[in-house]
Order: structure tokens, then C-alpha cells, then sequence
């Protein structure tokens, strides 16, 4: 097992920094995933990216992280809340996951409240804008390290 | 931006006319673009017709309309009560939608009767059999006009 | 049995375009009417129009369509969510009924999400503004000629 | 106080006998008030009817009844779910009521199984078909000659 | 078949007319044997009466029921608000069943306003104290007899 | 706009102090009356009084008021539970309006304590007797007087 | 009346102490009530002991009680949660009730966090192991004593 | 422990072939006791059958199980859905457990949609008409044999 | 239409046998697949096997064996809980559905209890291990030969 | 007993005037203290006033109340919603107490609906700006005059 | 560690005796202190005992009792069932706790049948009065003991 | 305003480190803040650190820091889920508030998945250890530098 994490992003975030700013704000996701793949340097970690809008397809990308990561970034998007195969993914993957929520989905529509997700996550990060993604990085070298 | 009007159906819907007729009645898919197709000419517009059982692949054809459609009618079927992602997929498009549904789904079972989309959509019509989607594209035509 | 159409409005309605434009557009009832009576005249059709804050006179004003119409336009208004007694008057009326809501009542508060009246209605039409109205009466026409 | 008893029927059922045949029977209002006439006065007692599509009129009657009547018998039809305010009415009311409901209620839609009418009721008959005004006529001549 | 009612009491009501007189008052399950069959005489039937306050054998005494009586009255007591199974029985019953409550049970803790056996039930006579008993016997006999 | 507040009493208030003296107390509707056009003469406010058991006949009301009213105290007595044809009618009005209970609507039952009127009004005053409609009237005097 | 003890344990205690020890401890039937005997002798009382499988034979103890016993000590098991017919028996019984749970329920599954039985009991002791017995005689010790 | 399979049927089951054939089919107990006895023979098993409308009788035989049987099939039937005592009384048994319904349950009434029983079946197999006994019996051989 | 059944598995299932191995067991999906072939070929039936992590896959699959299956077997996994397109794609498919779950879904997470799927199936067996699948085709085999 | 009122102002109302002016205006805890001290005086009443941020010193200043004041003023502000304890000390409280709320709390977030002090209140009054403590004191001069 | 035990009383204990006596009796918290004393003399233990109105005050005394008690009496009174605090104080004790209520609570307002604190209670009495804490004090000896 | 961060600990975590390591670690309270000043150090920041277990001093606490402080970290610990109070002080707070969890609570019970708090933070972070305190230093620095 390297010290490769597996970054995956959920339905819509390819339209990241393109639609609604006063929610997401104006990073796009490439964005996101330069800033990551320059913290993991200094941290001693490879990026792997990873954007479907196809519940499947995120599926087999977790599946795939198994043989290959040592941990996962996720953030499931509209998925969070409505699937529980993504859960069920993500509990045959061993080590460490860390759901991000760019916004606070606490503060938007009552079904966004509840997870599937964070019942598997080891931890969970929101309303932190797309630093999310890095504090989640920082996360996984720790405890990766331990 | 053109008169082109998005016509989008959902999972299930290419067996339309062809299952369940005391529900969904005799006309096909076909049978239905065609009707779209010709009164969209006499509104001065034009259609593009997607139908697709993945979630994910509605999506997309979500985003592509970003860039060409004036309107959208979809019909998004069994996944209009369980989709979190389409209801953010139709967020980040800027033009009018329609939901179409042809049978009265609140006669249906409880879990019919919720729908994600509505929370987006511009206007709602259900049990008006496969004319709801001529009525869905006349009222696009009023809003697209003003 | 002629094509007389009854459009029942409830309670409220008779204040249309006078208040809350926002929600309810700047068109009054007897705009309403002049273009449902002048797209009906097209269809081969005749309008009956009725509007009333008492439950108890929309009850009785259905109770004679029995008699008289081949098809009910219903608008309950405020009455949609409340009122059980108006869905057991529909329940006595033999001929097609298509609900319409001006507004889009799905994105408003909760208690405007659930309506008795659809439990009986042929077809509903919500958030297409007061041309709703006149989609309605299109597919009365088709329900009537069948 | 006479002994007369106030029978009260609420929206809808003035078309009683002549709709829904497989729930409410043949029997109209007419032919309810003639055997419940007949039954009275087997009984000693006189009936007073009143049929009101209106919430409000069926409020005033019972307002009326407080200075005439010795008993109530209501069938509060829609109203039985709906009505606080009739709830209230009848408890300014101080003899004996009786709630008939011709069908059995529990069998039909959720809505249908709540009775605010219940909370003030001395006695509740459902399900006994027109009969039931009978057998209320009956429970009244018992409690008041008591 | 005969012109035989089973008529079939619940757990505690051997103790009628000795507890709680403020409920269900003064008569005890004797008198009000006597009173049905004297009336039931009346009326060209007779009763054939049981109590139990287990619930096998209420199920048991229904099943009996299905050889030889024409149509039961039932008063389940507790057991009307917690047994799928007595539910269960008298729907292997092919005659009219009269439910039957001494109290009015909606004015009383809750979970006493749901009824399994309304469910089946053809009638249902609740607050009128002992004398629904022979209420319901009045009502079978016009259901025999139809 | 004149200094007029239009007080408004629902369904069974024109039986206040005739009936339940241990929730309404002894002071008749009448008196109630001249007690606040008192209290508005000292304020330099006029009152007009209106009462109903007409749901509809009250949302006239409410409408009249919205060409010679600055203020609305209502008290919508069981309307206030049910009514949302109400709210809406009060929705149309655009000066202060204040919502006023007898009795502490709190401590009675269960579907006492919702109010859709209070989605709408600018103050609510229950539990404070017949001296509510008094202390209504005051705090009107103070938002007119803004 | 005497000062006996009625103590009464529900479904499946019979198999104390030779079951799941982790719950209920490896003390049997017989061992408790030789507990209770010795106390009660010391408290000045006698015991009676019951235990059934049976609903209907728990309600007949109960009934039985009544003639007999200055109070009960119940442990109604499973039927704690589901059996409103054991809670009408303990209502006939006039003196005073403690009921016992051996484990501390409102740690164990939602459905035994509710108790039919407290609706009527004086005192409830869970928790306290077979040592609750000794605990609930103690109590009715005292309130005989009153 | 030998091989016995103790099979128990619960209220009601007695009446099977003999009521409701559209829900239970034709096959009588008796029917299905034998079917069981020859597939028992050829897996090298024995069956003793019980069936009882009485909760309490079910669970004696369930007691009695503890110290014969090397696995149990129940079809609960009602009790299914009401009976925790049931659910304690099978957590005393050590071996297999299989859930038996004859029709699929989760199509019925909400109530039947609920099993305290599948809290502690380690199978459960409905809607498979009452060969589900033979598969039960076949999934016992197997786990019996592990 | 022939003897095939089509065997379906959802999502993540692709890793059974090598994943959690308290819940799911040490078989894998192959072995499960060649178990089944051989009893299928005892049983005169062939079977043809489709697993996939994505919910519009499974519909097509469905949507195929509509042409050439005589029943199916399904195995829905997480989109048991989730799909109401599966339930809609099953609805199009006119022979037998046996829905199979490899634990006891009832005794696991609160939102593994309801299953779309069973709205539609006629058979459920869960928690009968991969064995489960093989009981499915006895089923099957019965429905077929009927 | 003399004519002093105790005014007591839960958490964070120390801040008003300084904070969310659009919901609370301008007017600060001084001001209001003030207003209410003049009006008392022309009510020939006295004012305590006390304002903490501890629930427990809340409840302290109710029981010193029990001595010394002939009523109550409250705004228990976020308290209100969550403190059962603050309830059952005004339960210990004999004079009159009345409940304010700056703001209409029925159109904010859905915990600020219920209000475990209006189960002990006389009388609520809300949403009628800082004068709603005016309100008050003239409602308690009335109650402690009677 | 040593035979100390804490007991702890919550908010508006320190009025016992001395209000609602109809609930709690004439016994003051002195009494009821002086009563605990004299018995743990008896079984050979010492009491230390606090009462606060704080929830934090609470929390401290239990972190307090970690060091030098061998197990705890609490009666939380209101914080029972509001305080997650105090239940997350008590999970950092190791010794045993009873959790005792004077009255009855489960006869009492809805809110207060739910008690955080039987969480991590060992055991729960309710209902005996002050007698309540004598046989907290015997389990504790036994416990203690063991 | 200068660089100054509060952060802000709730009941309970005076003991961290002490207690229940298998939830929250080995590092105690004091450690924590000595990783905090130091990163705060290197990230231009000032920490000030304030524990207690009284829901008043936390809200006295956090009104302090409106005067002196850029930004809050809180670990609001139990309160998380039953202080509206707490949340409303945040509301009175200017700057940047992350909300931190040392457990990820939405593993834990129930009543442990609300916070109220969420409905003010800008960011929440869950589940990430102690560390979270530092990723919340780190995305507070970026909001007060932005």
C-alpha cells in the first residue's frame, strides 16, 4: 500500500466554479485538484482524481481504490443522501475515508441533512469551501502516518 | 440562445405504450416525439429527445443543454422521487423547465407523490396522459417568448 | 351533455392581480376568463365561469355542473389543502376534472404541498401561471372528443 | 325542552341515494327523513332536519338547536374531518348527540379514520348505512327519558 | 344457516357493571345477556353468548362461529387495539359483524382510537353504552333479512 | 387610509359569555364590543365590529378591510386551526394585523396549538381573556402611530 | 383484605436464570420467589405467586387478586409493551401495584421502552436485577402500612 | 440433539385451504404437514407439528423445542406483528431459526409489513405459498449439517 | 418463452466472498453462479447471470429478460432500498420475480428494512446465506411448471 | 403580598438593541426596564427586573419570587423551547404569570414553535415588539386587581 | 475507594415539601436526606449529598464524585429528560447509578417519559416517593457488596 | 479587531483525555490547546481558551469575544444538540465560527445527529480527532486573511 489517495467527487462537480458562486464559489475543479495535488506533495501523498455523475461509476472507482489506495477523499454530492450503494462501496475499502461538503448542508433543505455516507467516513468536513478538500488531505496524512 | 427545447424522459419510458396501458396508455415514445416534433414547428421551435434508464447519463444530457437548449420538458419518472442529483443537475441550467408526468401520480402509491424536481421546475402538469408534453412545450413557448 | 366547461375558482381569487404579484401575476379574473371563454370559442367549447370564498357555494356550484357540463376547471385555491367536502362534491361528477394552481404550490410552505382535490382530478396543472387556465381547457377538449 | 331531536346532515348529502351507489346505498335524504319521521314518532318524540353544504350554516343550526332541541343526531359527512369550528359549535350544546356516519369510515382513506365530531359526541354509529340515523333515534330516546 | 348471533366479548368485561361505573356503568355482562336475547326474540334470532379474556379463545370462538351462527357482535375490548390476529378470524367469517364499544373510545387515551376490527367490521357502535349491544342486534337483523 | 381598526370574531364567538363561562368568561360579545370602541375613542381610533360562522363571509370581511381598514384584531376562534383560505384572505391586507386568543390555546388540546393566522399576523395575544381584543387595540395604535 | 402479596411474572420468566444470563442473571423462578417469601415474612406479609405464558391467565390472576390481595408486584415481560388488556385488569384492582423489570429496559430496544402497564402501576423498578422484587415489596410494605 | 425440526403455526393457520384462497391458496394444513414429513425423510430430518391460535400455547411449544429440537420453522401468522413474547421466548432457543409467510407480506396492510420475529429468525422466506415450508426445511438441513 | 432464468445482482456484489465475510460469507459470485447452473440443469431450466454497480444497467437487463426469461431472480442489494426504477422496471416483466438477500436485511440497519422490490416480488428470502438463491430456483421452478 | 411584578428576561436578551435589530429593533434591555418601571408606577405597580444567561439562576430568581411578587413577567427566550426546568419552577410560583416574546417566534425556525412555558403561562403574548412587556404588566394589573 | 455515595438532586428539588404536594408529597428535601443518612448507617455506607439548580453544577459535583464516591443516587427532576450534559457526566463514572423519580413520570406530561439519563442509569425508579432514594441505597449496598 | 481566536469547549471536555479514550483519544484538554497556540503561532494567530460545563458561562463567553475576538471555534459538546440558547449567542457573534466534533457524531446515538449549532457555523468538522481543533485554525486563518 503506497501513500496514494483516491480523491473522488460526486454528481454535478464537474460544473465546480461554473454555476451558482453564492454556494460553491468560483474554484473550478481543476482548481481543486492543482491546490490538492500541490498539499500532497509537500505532504508526502499522490493525488488520484476521480468526477462521475454516475452512481455506478463511483462505485467501481471505490472498488478500484481497494487494490490501490491508502486512503479516499470523497465527496458524494447529491449522492450523500440518497445512496446507499455508495456506502456499502466505501465499506469494503479499509482504510481511511473522509467525506467533504464544500458548502454547510446543514444550513440548505432538510434532505440534505442526513448522510448515508458519513455512517462509514471516518470524518467528516463542511461549509469549508473547497479548502475542504485539503484540510481532509491533512486529515489522511495523519492518520496514514499513524 | 435558440428556440431548441430539450425534451428529456426518464427511466422506464422507452417501454412506453408497450406496458402497464391502464397507466400509461397505448402512444409510444416515438409516437410522442413525433406529436413534440411537429407542434414544436408550429411554435416556431425546435426539439432534441433523450431518453435514458441512468441516472447519471440524465445528467449529462442535463449540462449539454446548458449550452443550447431555451427550455427543458422532462419527464423524469421513477427517478423524480428518489433524485437529489437530477434536482441539482436542473439547478445549474438557466432557462424554463417543465415536469411532466402522465398519470396523476398523487392517485399512486405514497412514494409518488414527492418530487424532487418540483423543487426546481417551473411548472408541474400530471395525468394528462401524453398530451402533458404538448401543453409542457406550449407554455415553454409562451415563456421563452416573453 | 353539450361542451360547456365549468371553471370553479376559490377562495381569494376574485382579489387575482390585485395583490401578490410576485407569486400571482398582474392578470385579473376577468382577464382570466375573457381568454379562457376566446380559446374555448376555438375549441368548439362554451365556459361557465364561478367564483366563490364559501366553501359550502363551491360545493353546490359543482353539484349543478352535474347537470349541465361535460368537463370541471377547477382552481381550489386556499381549499386544495383543507377541504375534503369539495373532493367528495368532485367524487359526484361524472364527467373529466383538471385541478390548475397558478403557482408552482411545491416550492411554497409545506401544507400547500398536499391537495385533496388531486385525489379525484383527471389532471393537474401547477406553475404555469394563468395560462394554466388555458392548458387545462386544451385537454378537456381531447378528453371530451375521445 | 321538548323532546325534540335536531337531525343534522352535512355537505354532499343532499345528492344522498343519487351518487356512489356501492357506498351510500339507494336510499336519498328524502327517504331517510320519512323513516326517521316514522321512527320518532313510534318513539315520541318529533324530528327537525337540516341539510347545509355550508360549515357555517350547519353551525348556526346547531346555535339554533340550543334553545329548541332535546337531542342531536349529526352526520357531519366532510366536515366530521375537517371541522373544529363544529366541534366547538356542538359543545355550547347540552344534551345528548349522536354521530352517525352511513358508511364505515375506518375502511376508507386515512384522512377518513380522525373524527373531531367524536370529542364532543356522546355515541358514534358507523357503518349501519342509512339505519344508523335509526338506531341513533333510538340511543336519543333512551337518554333522554333517562 | 340460521337465524343464530354469536354475540363475543372481550378480556375484563366478565367484571361489567363491578369496576369502574363511571365508564361502562351499573349493568353486568348477565343483564346485558338478558336484554339481547329478549330482544333478539323480539327480533325472530337468537344469541348464543362468550366471553374470554384470551385472546386463542375469542379466535377460537369465531372460528366456531363459521358453522353456525348468521352474523356475530363483537366487543374486543382491549384486544380491538392490539390483535392482528382476532382481525385475522373474523375475516374467515362470511356473515355481518357489528362491532360494538361501551364507551366512546375516542375520547379516551390514543391508542384506544384505532380499531384492528373495524377493519372488518361491517358496523361500528360506540358510546351507547350497554344498549349497543342491541343496537348491533338490530342491525344484523335487517342485514339477515335483506 | 383612516384611523378604522375592523375587528373581526370567527366561528361560535356570538355565543361568548353564554356558554363554557370556565374557558370564556362571562363578558358577552356585545360587551367585549363596547369595550374597545371605548378604548379607541381614547386612542383617537374608531372600531367596526363583524362576526360570523361563515369561513367565506370572514374572508369578505377581510377584503372590504383592504379599502377602508388600518388595522385588523382577529380572532379567528376554530378557524385559526384549519383555515388557510384565511391566512391567504389576511395575506391581501396590508396594515398590521393582530391575532387574539381567549383562552392560553396552548394548554387545550393538541390541534389548538398550531395557528396558520400567525404566519401572518404581526402580533398574537392568547390566555389573556376578553382584555386581549384591549391589548390588541393598543399595540395597533402604537404601529399606526409608526 | 390480608396483607398478601399477589406477585405475578409474565412470558417467559419461568425460564429465569437458565437464559441469556447477560440480561437477567442466573437466578431462577423458584430462587426469587424463596426471596420474596423470606421478606415478606420479615415485612409481616404473605406471598402468592403466578406466572403464565398466557395473556388471558395473567388477566384472570388479576381478577382473582381482587377478592384476595392488598397488593400486586407485576413483571408483565413482554407483554409490558403490547397488552392493553393487562393494563384494563390492573385498573379493576384497587390496592396498590408496583410493577418490576429485571433489566433496565430503556436500554434495550425502542419497541420496550414503553410500558402499558405504568399507565397504571404506583411505582416501577427496572434495573435493579431479581433484587427488584425485594424492592417493590419494601415499597408496598409501606403503602399498606399508610 | 437429534434432527427433529419442531414446525409451529400460529392463529388462525388451522383454517389454511379452507378461507381466502386467493391469498393462501387451496392447500390445507394437513396438505402441508405431509409435504414436509416426506421432504423431512429424504434430508434425513424428522418434523413435529404444532399450530395454536393461542400466543401463550405458541410459546410453551417453544419452551418445549429448547430441549428436542435441532431447529424450528414459524409461521407466526398474526403474531408476527404484535408479539415481542414470541420474539423473547424464541431468543431462549439456541439452534436455526426459519420465518415463515405464505404470502408475501410486505404487498398487505402496513401493520403486516413489520416482524418482531425476523428480530431474532436467522431466514425469512414469504410469498413463496406454502412450499415456503420446504424451503425453510431444506435451509435448516443445511445449517443443521454445517 | 423457454426455461432461462435471469439471475440479476446489484451493486457491489461483484465482491461477495471477499469483503466482509461476517455478513456476506466466503462464497463468491462465481461460486454462487456455478452453484446455481448445476441445480438449474436438475431443475430442467438454464440460468444466464448479470451483475452490475449501476442502477440503469440492472434496468436494461430487466428490460431484456422481458424478450427471452421465464422468471427472475434478483438480488438488488442497496438499490433495494432505494430504486423505485428497478421496482418500475420489474413491473414491465410479466413472469415470477423471486428477490433474494443474503443476510437477514431485518436485523441490520433501520434503512435495510423496506425494499421497493418486494412491492413488486412475488417471493422474499433473506438471510438464508447464498443458499438463498438456490432456494429462488426451486421456487421458480414450481411457479414455471404450474 | 404586595403589588411588586418580577420581569424576567432569558439568555442573550442582555444584548438587545445591540444585535439583529431586524428582528428585536432598537430599543435595549435599559430602555425596555424603564418603560416598563413608568408604566407600573401609573399602574400603581412596582418592577424587579433580572436578566441572566443561566438557566439555573433563572429558575433561582423564580423561587425568590414565590415571596415577594404578586406576578410575573417572562421572556424565557431560547429557553422557551428547551427548558422543561424552568417550567416546573414557575409551576411553584401561585400569582399570575405572563409570557412575552419580542418577536412573532411562530414564523421563525420550526423549534421556536413549542413553548414549554406557555403549559404554565395565563397568558402569551408575542411578536409585539419590546411593548408586548407593557402588554403584560397591564394584563397582570388587571389579574391582580380581580 | 470507599462506601461514599453521592446523591444528587436537580432543579427545583430544593422546594420539596414544600409545593405540589399532590405530586410530591409533604416530606421536605431535609427529611429526605436525613431518611437516606440514617439507612446508610444501617447498610454500613456513608451519603454525601448536593442539589442545584445548574445543569453545570450537576455536571461538576458528578466529575467531583469520580474520586472519592463508589456510586451515585441522582434525581434529575426536569433535566432528566433535557440534558445530554449530564449524561455524558455520568458515562465518566465508573461505579454504579441509580436514577430515581418521586412521582410517577410515566403518568405525567409526554416530555417527561423520555429520560437521557437511563442511558447509562444501572438501575430506575420511579413512582415510590421518597421512599424512592431508601431503595436506590439498598441496590447500591448490594451492588456495591458484590 | 485583531487576530485573536476564542476557542470555546463545552461540558464534559475538562475530562478529555480521561476518560472513554476509545471515543475521544488519549490527548487531554490541555494538550489540545498547546497544539493550538502553536499552530496559531505559525499561522499569525492568537488563541484565547475557555472551557466550563454551564450553558450560561459558554453564551457569556462567546458575547465576550464579540468585542475581542476574529473568529470562534467551538466544541459545544452535548449542548450541540439542546442549546437553541448557545446557538443564539453565536448569531450575536460578527466573525467566522467552526464548529468542531472530536467523534464523528453522526456514528453515535440518535439525539447525537442534530446540531443546532450547524445552523450558525460556517464550517463543521467532525469526526478528524483532536486534530480538528488545528483544521479549524487552519480555515478560520484563510476566512479572516480573505
Amino acid at each position: 500500500m503506497t501513500g496514494l489517495i483516491q480523491i473522488i467527487n460526486g454528481p454535478n462537480l464537474n460544473l465546480l466554479g461554473k454555476r451558482q458562486p453564492e454556494i460553491y464559489g468560483f474554484e473550478t475543479l481543476e482548481d481543486v485538484e492543482a491546490d490538492c495535488a500541490a498539499l500532497a506533495a509537500d505532504l508526502g501523498l499522490q493525488c488520484a482524481f476521480y468526477q462521475s455523475n454516475y452512481e455506478g461509476a463511483l462505485i467501481d472507482c471505490i472498488h478500484q481504490a481497494r487494490d490501490k489506495a491508502a486512503g479516499i477523499v470523497i465527496n458524494p454530492a447529491a449522492y450523500t443522501h440518497t445512496s446507499v450503494a455508495i456506502l456499502d462501496a466505501l465499506k469494503t475499502f479499509d482504510g481511511p475515508v473522509i467525506e467533504v461538503h464544500i458548502s454547510n448542508v446543514h444550513q440548505r433543505e432538510d434532505f440534505r441533512h442526513h448522510s448515508y455516507v458519513s455512517l462509514r467516513a471516518d470524518g467528516v468536513i463542511a461549509g469549508c469551501g473547497t479548502e475542504g478538500y485539503q484540510l481532509a488531505l491533512r486529515r489522511l496524512a495523519t492518520l496514514i502516518a499513524d
